[in-house]
């Protein structure tokens, strides 16, 4: 990684972040507008906020979109939570003068690679990495490398199916790994259980508290957990067996939890042959914060 | 691939099939040997088959065995059909004097290198193979690159978990990939049907019939393959979201009833998002019969 600051930006559904990131990481400023859909309006706002920076003699521009993204040719070609199709954002960029060259990615591919950069300081032959939020998001370093695939659509770890007979997903499918560990999910499933058990569903319910009643022995917060984190435990056991990593690391605001949703997934882990499964650190990640805009930002390497 | 002939060695639990085999895959000359367990005799008996070989200017020696392999040692760790445990095969095939350099690999990984330079002539950015045997293994290759992982233990493509509420595999956990397409378990099933429909179980019944009589009508048959099939697909719209690759080969006996599969497991494939699952062939390979061997051989590059 080269010494220098780069424009990191974590393009998000309710906000956009953006930050002038050092090589190894740190932020040296920091900026965010509020997400408008309309991609012109939107770059438009970016540049206002950003170009202060643009004199400065940064060496390129890196962004995080959550969707389906042509990471070759900087295009977000789906992103349902900005209600995009085909939108070429990297062309846009550059025309609005952001400091280039520029790297458009997947939002959890940029987080896997601030985590590989930052949280690993590059130390990891294999990395998977799973980002728990809203969605579940996933991110592959191998060698030293992103995993792309051939439309740069790798690495949709959570929808990974981990039950054929589960809910619906988001996506359309049934019992993907986000049904049991989205934030919504969760809460669903945690209305559910207070329901079956005659409880009054409170107001303002959060992961946050349900992982904080959990802790304090609450059952049913305790039973929501638990299915989630035994979920979380196949799909973990299958990142194993597949690639083999010597790390795998939970990012996200879910992942807060992950003393209880680990407890729960020991048995899914163990489904993993012994030599990978040994070989396999499973850690949380630090800071998370700021994983995000700081990842897309070591795009340009 | 240079040009010249390399030894291919297929270690299998009944037959170590050896062939010296050239840049593109074809054979030159084949032996083959009775596996027996002790590591030393089979060694021995290999030699004694192979070493009539030993003088010309061969490249170098590739062995695929079954099992849990350091590639980077050369040592098998654990192979259940051998009843092996930490075999230092790489040393002992050098003291026998095979020829060298000697690279030991797990047997689908083998097979998915065979594949790729021979099914698809090197012709694939992102390639993922699926052997369909007795036991459903993996092979994955990136970029020209076999994933081996951090011990050599990746691609376990077969005990991906596809139903954390199926039947317990050989590896100890439940509803595995290979719990419903591994031979032994798919004619298991086909009993099971059988059963359920108060008819005769036919002696001597093969996946090979079951597949033939399925193609005639047989409900039984076809419901014993749609079930597979069904498995199958969730496995592969699994593995296009994990690895977003331009092809997916199925090799192996089984492969041979790809038809009948394929049928059911198109719903599991359309899990998979849009994008990485148009771009992902899935075919099968048209001639496995030596993709082993083959692909050990090619383990010298």
């Amino acid at each position: 990684m080269r010494q220098g600051l780069r424009l990191g930006v974590d393009l998000g559904g309710t906000q956009v972040k953006m930050a002038l990131v050092d090589h190894r990481g740190r932020l040296a400023a920091q900026a965010a507008v509020e997400t408008v859909k309309n991609p012109r309006r939107l770059v438009a706002a970016m540049k206002a906020a950003a170009q202060v920076w643009f004199h400065k003699r940064l060496l390129g521009t890196g962004v995080g979109v959550a969707g389906d993204i042509d990471s070759a040719r900087g295009v977000v070609r789906v992103s349902p939570n900005l209600g995009w199709r085909n939108v070429p954002l990297k062309k846009m960029l550059k025309s609005a003068g952001f400091p280039q060259p520029l790297f458009i990615d997947n939002d959890a591919n940029a987080a896997a690679w601030g985590a590989f950069h930052v949280e690993l300081k590059g130390k990891s032959d294999d990395l998977v990495v799973l980002t728990l939020g809203t969605g579940v998001g996933g991110g592959v370093v191998l060698k030293g490398h992103l995993l792309h695939g051939v439309t740069g659509s790798a690495a949709e770890l959570g929808h990974m199916n981990v039950d054929p007979r589960g809910l619906r997903c988001s996506c359309g499918n049934l019992g993907c790994l986000e049904t049991f560990l989205g934030k919504d999910y969760l809460l669903a499933s945690a209305r559910r259980e207070w329901a079956r058990r005659g409880r009054r569903w409170p107001k303002g319910m959060t992961p946050f508290h349900l992982a904080q009643i959990a802790r304090r022995g609450d059952a049913a917060a305790k039973a929501v957990w638990a299915r989630a984190g035994s979920a979380l435990g196949v799909g973990l056991g299958n990142l194993i067996n597949i690639f083999n990593p010597d790390t795998i690391l939970l990012c996200g605001g879910i992942a807060g939890a992950s003393g209880l949703l680990l407890r729960s997934a020991a048995p899914g882990i163990r489904r993993a042959f012994a030599t990978p499964r040994r070989a396999a650190r499973i850690r949380v990640a630090a800071n998370t914060r700021h994983l995000g805009v700081v990842g897309a930002a070591l795009l340009v390497e």
